[in-house]
């Protein structure tokens, strides 16, 4: 089984996990070996600036100018991308290299949610592996459990903490009772997130992930575009306190769902109650969950970005295809996998977490209230809540288990309402 | 890649596991047929007793009297082994089934535990699979996790709970305040417990799955004989009442940990500080965490027994065969595991809980302390509270960091003192 043959790889980006990448096989180097009974070589690497001090020793490797020409490189068997982007060079090396008959390990999420079909298909007519673990919650091999470890069951469920600065945020929110944008900040100002933190805060990244989570789980095509996402930007400090005194957490949650309605796909803040596992998923770390109808709820956790994990991803898939084990990419050949038909969120039944800032003058609770009851949401809590300096006040419901579309009907009929200062909050309640 | 030859089973024991294989393939027959690329179709059955009523149509699968001989069957390509037990029949089929050339599945930690290196040594002679995931914590896919998840990383620790009996117990201590006799008894009553519970109580299962558990994550050879298991008899209310005043839950962890001073294997109750995730694994759930040097922390969850769940992990090994998705059983050839020595535990260095019953007059105290001092353990915190009806009171003690050699002197030094009542109760915190 063993053999001397290495695997030989060709690196295109050498940013923080590219690196991570070189260092990670250079200290296990010996392990690896004998892990996947040859050894793993880098030989060829290329990236925009040769000259950029990136603390690993690159002289080693054949250095090529031209991207695109990695998936040519004679020297490689696989090709690992690194670069980012749904489009644009990454996609023209993904598509070039499974085209030269080369295995492809990519951490891509953006490219995956809008060419990941194309791709499996080309590397399924090339009979070449096409992996990528590190695309979804870093390090957590959450891909292989669901395409492998659950593959045993239907899957009626796939949900998680899909981004980690979403999370670190809305922890940081917690632990300080600090609003968003100050703790947004914060972390920008500590590298935790981008300077522009649109596509992490706004949902975009978690609806990549989940858009491949749920083609593997439930065998259907990628559906990126029917994804509905929101992201953590309007969630305030008194959210995160009116869900704690209710025994829940906020937390941004990536929730795909397959029924007889269709597939269901949404990134979108979250009350979870305080003894599920996600609850206790704090700061940047990722988790998933997938519920099968044999092994019951499987929970997955642990760090879902940075160097260091998104690196033992890349590496366990250049493993795997070291030691010949693996097949096709969404768990079953391109083939198979049916086109789904996107689920009316109307249709779901669900309790809801409102909250309203609101005039503290009178007749606004009855104006609330009349909405609910028109829109036959029927409410199990509402609490009325503090006076801010400009005389505004929060008014937080809980409501009964009521379909999706009467909770928009009573936010419709309150839109433009003159008690109302600003947007109104809603989030879903896990179930 | 799709091809229409079936992969053909034959499955030996058709006890709760056994019958819930059968209901998977059936309920999931379409599913899995995509999913691995061809059917996955059970072609006989062995079991003790024939006339059973099982609750699925037997009829279907021939019928093999001599459990020994569905090795030599014809018709199977892979021999499923539930009947459970170290040796006896279990392990004449499984020799026997390598040796023909088939591929082996089972669901059996103790069998592995004591013959794994021989039959994973068989099994890459006859270059045929050997697979095993059910045999620890149930449906989580632990195995694959560090066989192919994590495999890019040097492991420093890998421990959980692994036994659900010890747990429920526990968590149901825990939860209602009550002694453990009186919860076993009632988990007995309810079909939670075997009525000759040792196995699961004093840790043997534990130390089974944790013994498998480490030779994969540290590259060595099985080495059951070296793990130090402890059940959870010696926990009363008492111990988990002031683990949480201190801020930790009682859970029974097996820990193994590789270091320049051997292979450390236990399986032991321990204090989980409250924001660990092992410290919200209730009820019978199992959940195993691998620190790796890139990925860091893992936490996996799920259910770590019953028939679907069990069931779930035995067929996923099943579709990895089917897909030829397959290699050396412990992560690497079996010539390449070194032979591990067995780490000295006093050498470890950690904090302690130390519980003792004592007698309720002058100077217990000061003789606890003086113990304590002699072998030079700090002591960090000290409770007595209660007196008993037979004029007994408890000591809860937590130590500072010390070498569990000082602290074993410690606890020397007190023994068959008059102050005590019955053997003190020492407990490791999680670090």
């Amino acid at each position: 089984m063993t053999t001397t043959t290495p695997l030989r790889v060709a690196l295109a980006g050498l940013g923080t996990v590219g690196g991570g990448v070189i260092r990670l096989l250079d200290a296990n180097r010996d392990l690896i070996t004998r892990r996947a009974g040859r050894p793993i070589e880098i030989v060829a690497v290329s990236a925009r600036d040769r000259s950029k001090d990136r603390g690993v020793d690159l002289d080693r490797f054949a250095w090529i100018d031209d991207t695109r020409a990695l998936a040519d490189h004679d020297g490689a068997d696989v090709v690992v991308e690194l670069i980012g982007g749904s489009d644009g060079p990454a996609l023209t090396l993904a598509r070039a290299t499974l085209a030269a008959g080369k295995g492809f390990v990519t951490a891509n999420k953006a490219m995956l949610a809008h060419h990941g079909l194309e791709l499996a298909q080309a590397a399924e007519a090339a009979r070449v592996p096409l992996k990528f673990e590190a695309a979804v919650a870093g390090g957590i091999p959450v891909i292989k459990g669901l395409r492998e470890g659950a593959a045993a069951n239907a899957i009626a469920r796939v949900y998680g903490i899909l981004n980690g600065t979403c999370n670190f945020i809305l922890s940081k929110m917690e632990a300080e009772g600090r609003d968003f944008a100050e703790v947004l900040a914060e972390a920008q100002a500590l590298g935790y997130a981008e300077s522009d933190p649109s596509f992490d805060i706004d949902g975009v990244d978690a609806a990549h992930k989940l858009s491949i989570l749920a083609s593997i789980a439930f065998g259907t095509q990628p559906a990126f575009a029917d994804v509905s996402a929101t992201g953590v930007r309007h969630v305030i400090a008194a959210d995160i306190a009116e869900a704690a005194a209710l025994g829940y957490k906020v937390r941004l949650v990536g929730v795909a769902e397959d029924g007889p309605g269709g597939l269901f796909q949404r990134v979108h803040p979250h009350l979870v109650p305080i003894d599920h596992p996600l609850a206790h998923v704090t700061g940047s770390l990722n988790a998933v969950v997938a519920e099968g109808n044999f092994v019951g709820r499987l929970f997955f956790q642990g760090a879902g970005a940075g160097d260091g994990p998104t690196a033992s991803a890349v590496v366990a898939d250049l493993i795997d295809i070291a030691r010949g084990e693996y097949g096709a990419p969404y768990a079953m050949p391109a083939a198979a996998l049916t086109a789904p038909s996107r689920a009316d969120s109307g249709e779901r039944r669900g309790r809801a977490y409102l909250r309203f800032t609101v005039q503290d003058k009178v007749g606004v609770l009855a104006e609330i209230a009349a909405a609910m009851r028109d829109a036959g949401v029927s409410i199990e809590s509402l609490i009325q809540r503090g006076v801010t300096a400009e005389g505004s006040a929060i008014v937080a419901i809980v409501t009964h288990e009521a379909p999706e579309r009467s909770v928009a009907q009573a936010l419709e009929k309150l839109r433009g309402s003159q008690s109302l200062a600003g947007q109104p909050m809603w989030m879903h309640i896990l179930g």
